[in-house]
């Protein structure tokens, strides 16, 4: 599907599962919302497929790899070179993320949407350009590209669906993207580029402040279009993040639970918000990350991270991270024994007479 | 090993581990410190037992359960006999313990430290009462009693300790216990009742607002001595916060890492470090407590959770709910391609030399 079709068909939650999924949690021994934001993300789950039978236990971990042109203004200490190496280290156990994707039984899909060289053939190629213009010269790229880089988080999803998968982590890799999602961060949040800039991979104080004066001139030098997100993408994001925005958007549509990870991804969310505010329901967050925009993202999205240790590592580890503690939340749901003899979990072929019990 | 010998055999950390730890992380192709808590958390860990190769692949979980003579003042919608029920279900999957531990791969050693009747023989015998005095009445226990049931927690490491286990999670189940708790948390952090009292399994307004006053009629007609966390324990305590105690005092002794769970846990961590401050070094925290206790007792402690998901449901399952995402990190730790070639997780007879590199 293209965009505009995705967008138009992301539907609304499936009450009545939400309401049967309510009823499992409750009757099972334990004391009452026990499992805190277990309990209304996993009933959100529910509302997502339509089935209170919850299952996540295919997941898929989509890495959007990307360069930056922004690089040019000495933004970052590291250099494009490392998102070549580490889009192709993704396929091997040599990223954080590979390792950690292997251990919770996430597979793993990493992406070239736009790194600045040719990358080996184990890896998704999806290539617009060879990494974004530099945004401190002109956009980051046309709007064209924006559609497409959304198209492409759109299309792996149809992937991944037909592959059977249940459940998304997003991830993102791209030297010099905190500073695209810091410039959209600001202009999506309407609050100053100091706010929203924080060290990315690890820039010493004089790094960061002069990093926050290039995204200051940046910002002031567009002027943007509320109402048209697509705009701040085209002007000052990245491939990277239209893509990851496109996976949300397409999960929706898709009825797949998708899970954010840190701040570059939870920019990609709010975009996907704005295209369409139903989306909003399909998403969810994992953990909070150390870059200051994380704590706003989250707020502008309405959602509550389970995980505050500080990570602040990209690569989709944080969604990652919340795997296991989600399965064993699902695994109390599913096993555990119930306070009633209702065993809403097998198919129920008299679901108005259910209801009626309720 | 009996209290004070306990107390006295609790050594420092080893530094020259935890540096080569930290060397180890700084060396591996992420970010700097972009694992966030876990770093310090596993640093710590190596400096528990002296390895940076640090490995906490055989886990349990010790969950000790007892009931409170303080349930005949109406403080818990439950009865003493759901204590023994749980008591006896931890053995097989019909608690979220059990289930959770299961599919973590952490083995569960429930304790009878003070039920309330008999308990099946599949749960280890350690009862040192029929439940706790009614402490509205008179103090929960004796001197000796208190003794007792952190000597229970001690002998539990120490069989552990023998059965090769490397890191203990920390569990209670006790219907009541939270009453316990806030009395000995309202002593120790010296803030009112009402600022440490919360729902427990599930009370509503009124049934809190009767909670807090039972509480604050016994807290005043107690007189404690603050140098005696003992008097305390014996006063307002319980069978199952002593034992934890004496898990956290024991697994210090034997230099194996602990995990605290939610606001109970806490209580008798903060018990432990104030009969052996040098055990707060051994202790790590988990999750944040939906009780109102839990910030205030994790600040006490020094402690920052890494699980923020809301939870409130005792049995250590806030503690089996790290262990997965503990092992991501120590997988990341252990298995990724490093920047230097040094490799420190081998053997190295030339210790010297290697500090010298450093």
């Amino acid at each position: 599907m293209n965009l505009r079709e995705t967008i138009e068909s992301i539907g609304p939650l499936d009450r009545e599962a939400m309401k049967k999924s309510e009823t499992r949690w409750n009757s099972i021994a334990k004391p009452l919302y026990a499992f805190g934001e277990f309990e209304p993300m996993t009933i959100r789950m529910a509302g997502i497929t339509g089935d209170p039978a919850i299952r996540v236990d295919k997941k898929a971990l989509v890495i959007m790899c990307a360069d930056h042109g922004v690089l040019e203004e000495g933004v970052s200490q590291s250099n494009a070179e490392i998102t070549a190496v580490m889009t192709e280290g993704f396929t091997r156990m040599e990223c954080s993320a590979s390792v950690m994707a292997d251990m919770a039984g996430v597979d793993l899909f990493p992406v070239d949407i736009g790194v600045a060289r040719d990358v080996i053939p184990e890896v998704i190629n999806r290539k617009i350009a060879y990494g974004t213009k530099n945004m401190a010269k002109e956009p980051a790229m046309t709007r064209e590209q924006a559609v497409k880089s959304i198209e492409v988080g759109i299309g792996m999803v149809e992937m991944l669906k037909e592959k059977g998968y249940q459940i998304i982590c997003v991830g993102e890799m791209g030297v010099g993207n905190t500073t695209a999602s810091s410039a959209m961060a600001s202009v999506f949040l309407n609050v100053p580029v100091a706010g929203v800039t924080g060290r990315g991979s690890g820039l010493k104080a004089e790094g960061l402040a002069h990093k926050t004066k290039v995204l200051e001139k940046i910002v002031a030098s567009y002027t943007f279009d509320e109402n048209d997100p697509l705009d701040v993408l085209a002007k000052v994001g990245g491939f990277e993040i239209g893509g990851m925005a496109g996976l949300y958007l397409g999960a929706a549509a898709s009825r797949i639970p998708v899970v954010a990870d840190g701040a570059i991804s939870c920019v990609a969310a709010l975009l996907a918000c704005k295209l369409a505010p139903a989306a909003k329901d399909y998403i969810f967050a994992s953990h909070l990350s150390k870059e200051p925009a994380g704590k706003l993202l989250l707020d502008a999205l309405g959602l509550n991270p389970c995980l505050t240790c500080g990570m602040h590592l990209g690569e989709g580890t944080g969604a990652v991270a919340l795997m296991p503690v989600l399965d064993l939340a699902l695994g109390v749901y599913h096993r555990m024994s119930t306070f009633s003899d209702v065993d809403i979990m097998t198919y129920e072929p008299y679901e108005e007479d259910d209801d009626k019990k309720e």
